[in-house]
């Protein structure tokens, strides 16, 4: 990647007029950077200070945020320990970056504080994202579009990213008009309480106990929940409707259509998704395979014969999404089908929204 | 359903001269049947005799056929013992009905003398499957092709038995052109290796052990693995092109297109599909709801925001389709979007062939 300036200043990504005036103003120069985590403690924001920590991003202090429960709780990070503080309007004033890993009514409450103290905000959460003056980027796709930024920039959906580093690299050869999806998708998705339930589950079922349920409403081990998010008039959940409204944004492709069906499987961690595409020209399986090989962020795991498939088993734990079981579609003459998978608390999260603030300070 | 003569003699289902000679003759004035299981000590052959005995199949006598390895066991059977018979050439002397759960080769091997000693052989393999002279029979959807059956008569692979009950009820109101789907499909479908690997390997998680891989290539628990069957040259896997190649068969709609991706999940029994169809004429999402809950064998589980919809936590040991998540598809102007999920050992296998048994003896 290109090296540019500190925030992007008018040379290197040459931002120019449009920067948030007052990051112009700090960045400048700078050289290490004082980042804030809101919602440190949770699992995102967890991963985040990880992530930080080993892309060794130059962080001249870390300043974790969260609810007031964890105030004064200490988090270590590179050899050093940072004290949680809790996250109000003022918390903010010394901040250079802030990588949100809250939910909505949180992101919402504090993005006009953390704008007028003059810090990027890269929100995870799902508030900003379809704003019109709000960029949502995918670094390996859009990254340009971090530029126009205005103080804040949304980190896409976890499943729309994995599907999207996936079908971009198609995209890129062809656009896309429609696409059919049908997810995969861990329960750490659900956060902490879905890990939980999980374990708890499978170790009651070991010991012959009931399942319990706590944070979905029936037990996941061995079992499958066919609905995340709230159910909205047209019958798609919240979630479901994602892919296409951040795919459309991210993709710059404001046709595409999408019908996507999210799944909560008995997986921990890493979301895959079964994928069909139908692209403006046939666009082969060959050329499909060869443009994903070149993609930085993608490992093609396309040997089906030879058990080379994307599984969570292989994507856990890294950044890289794995697509593979490339088909020319059988129902479609332009149609390709594939399946993919990624760790959706990295790619999918935390590390989209590090990269995010990568790409800002020309790291 | 109307009660038929035994064997489906000219009054009845009026079978006609199309009927196996042998067979008229036996079943004629029948009211209890000898009924042979070829394959009885697996996963689906134990189900059958669950199932005959649950349906209070007219049975005379059960004639549990194994390899020599299970030859002298005995198996209960409606308060009676009876011992298991090495399945060999003369077998099926005095069988009136077979009903295979065993491999290709052992269908294959056994077919004629099946058919020689005038039984009819309901074979769960897929050796006949797409043979033009054998009907390939969902009884809620195409019992009346079993009429022509000329000594075999084949039941359908399990993830296409249960999307089709839930999409048949759709392409009676207008024929599918194409379908894309998904599968999420149970480790019990790989038999009994297939749920001792899950079982283990969450015993060892739960110990915090190996998680050693048996009759799968990787570990299932927390993971999955998108490849069911041997890859054709298209790329997609055999297990793949059944739901085009068998669905075309038993819809009668054999120009109908079908994409499909087969997942193997960590869920223990019950397979469930992801579906996008397209047909004709546009079908409402209201119309097909209407159509699914009129459906005999269909329970239609649709309503999303009361947490209601398809899960192999309410699928497993009975018999009926689940079908929800009823969406107008909005990637296709006339397609519809579903999930839908049955016991695959059950309607996805023994259900199903013992309800052919039944369609011939007029139960």
């Amino acid at each position: 990647m290109k090296k540019a300036e500190p925030f992007g200043l008018k040379n290197g990504f040459a931002w120019g007029d449009r920067v948030h005036p007052t990051i112009g103003k700090r960045g400048k120069n700078m050289s290490e950077y004082r980042v804030a985590i809101l919602g440190a403690t949770g699992a995102v924001g967890q991963e985040m200070i990880k992530i930080l920590e080993e892309y060794d991003f130059p962080t001249k202090e870390l300043i974790p945020l969260a609810s007031k429960r964890s105030v004064g709780k200490t988090l270590r990070y590179k050899g050093e320990n940072f004290t949680i503080k809790e996250a109000n309007e003022g918390a903010f004033e010394h901040a250079d970056i802030v990588l949100g890993a809250a939910e909505n009514d949180v992101a919402e409450a504090f993005a006009s504080h953390i704008v007028k103290a003059g810090a990027v905000f890269i929100d995870n959460s799902s508030a900003f994202r379809l704003k019109e003056d709000v960029p949502l980027v995918v670094p390996e796709i859009n990254g340009e579009d971090a530029k126009t930024h205005r103080g804040i920039i949304a980190n896409p959906n976890c499943s729309t990213i994995i599907t999207l580093m996936a079908v971009a690299p198609i995209a890129r050869i062809s656009p896309i008009e429609k696409m059919v999806a049908s997810t995969y998708q861990a329960v750490s998705g659900a956060g902490v309480g879905g890990i939980r339930d999980l374990e708890s589950q499978v170790s009651a079922y070991v010991k012959g106990e009931e399942l319990l349920n706590g944070t979905f409403p029936y037990p996941i081990a061995f079992n499958l929940i066919p609905c995340i998010g709230g159910v909205q008039e047209n019958g798609y959940t919240s979630e479901e409707m994602k892919l296409q409204n951040e795919g459309r944004k991210i993709l710059h492709l404001p046709k595409m259509k999408v019908s996507c069906t999210c799944v909560r499987v008995p997986v921990l961690r890493s979301h895959s998704i079964s994928v069909n595409i139908v692209t403006e020209r046939k666009v082969s399986a060959a050329e499909a395979r060869d443009a994903l090989e070149r993609s930085p962020g993608v490992i093609l795991a396309d040997r089906t014969a030879q058990n080379v498939y994307p599984m969570p088993l292989h994507a856990s734990g890294a950044d890289a999404v794995h697509v593979g079981r490339i088909r020319e579609d059988l129902s479609e003459e332009r149609g390709l089908s594939l399946f993919c998978c990624g760790d959706q608390l990295r790619k999918g999260a935390a590390a989209n929204a590090v990269q995010i603030a990568q790409l800002l300070v020309g790291q």
